[in-house]
């Protein structure tokens, strides 16, 4: 049973490569960028104007392929495609927090971009709720930014 | 273009009907069910443990087409799909939050799931941080809610 989604917009970002999206341990994403829509979806984002941080779900269009274990540019051991954020997954979704700054007809001006320009948009919602940080885990990746911070 | 997408596993909870999944101002989910991979699957598993929360995209299976305004259940004043989580979206994937509560090989056991039993899974990502409170505004839904309390 197959699923086809089609895109609703393009994200437009500062950026070209993959290698220029910074990652690694700590890494916070400011840059700014545009979530732009088709023209035909702009009705769908009546009253989006009054979320501050909205969920954005696209596309790794330039993703090959997936595997199941793989070792991420956070950490130098391998762990399981569910418990990372690799691009190389079973359906290849992407899923970004933004902050909204403003809105220009069917264009979403926000922070917070981590997707390459061009991207193809699947969806947006409204970010509604947080897990307080003192219930938090982060497993392996909290043990691997403990380790870049000791320098080994 | 379109992407397809293919399940890979299925949710396991409480709710056979859409009528049964709490809805409306202030709902909290703190349902439990599971998280059921396909066998295949369960290598991209590995480390999972390690967080207590996680992403869940899923597809709303039984939407039929989708509108770009509509009323939602939390309020009487409608409002774009897009800062909704109405199911009838352009690409129906839908989103929740987890609370990660063990695992037993291909099957993660989590509370706060709100999706039908049988629902097909798309992705497993892990939750890595949150909007701080302070920071988060929520639009309609803010309003909604204290035009609830009020009992206007």
């Amino acid at each position: 049973m197959m699923f086809p989604m089609e895109p609703i917009g393009t994200a437009r970002t500062p950026y070209t490569e993959t290698a220029q999206v910074p990652k690694g341990p700590g890494t916070e994403h400011h840059a700014e960028g545009v979530l732009e829509l088709f023209p035909q979806f702009e009705p769908g984002l009546k009253d989006i104007e009054g979320f501050s941080h909205l969920y954005v779900l696209w596309v790794f269009h330039r993703a090959q392929g997936y595997e199941l274990e793989g070792t991420p540019p956070t950490d130098t051991r391998p762990h399981g495609v569910f418990a990372t954020r690799s691009p190389r997954r079973p359906n290849p979704i992407g899923l970004t927090v933004v902050e909204l700054l403003w809105r220009e007809g069917n264009k979403l001006h926000v922070r917070g971009v981590d997707m390459l320009d061009g991207t193809p948009l699947l969806d947006i919602k409204p970010y509604l709720s947080s897990v307080s940080v003192s219930e938090l885990r982060r497993g392996w990746l909290d043990e691997a930014e403990a380790r870049a911070a000791e320098g080994r």
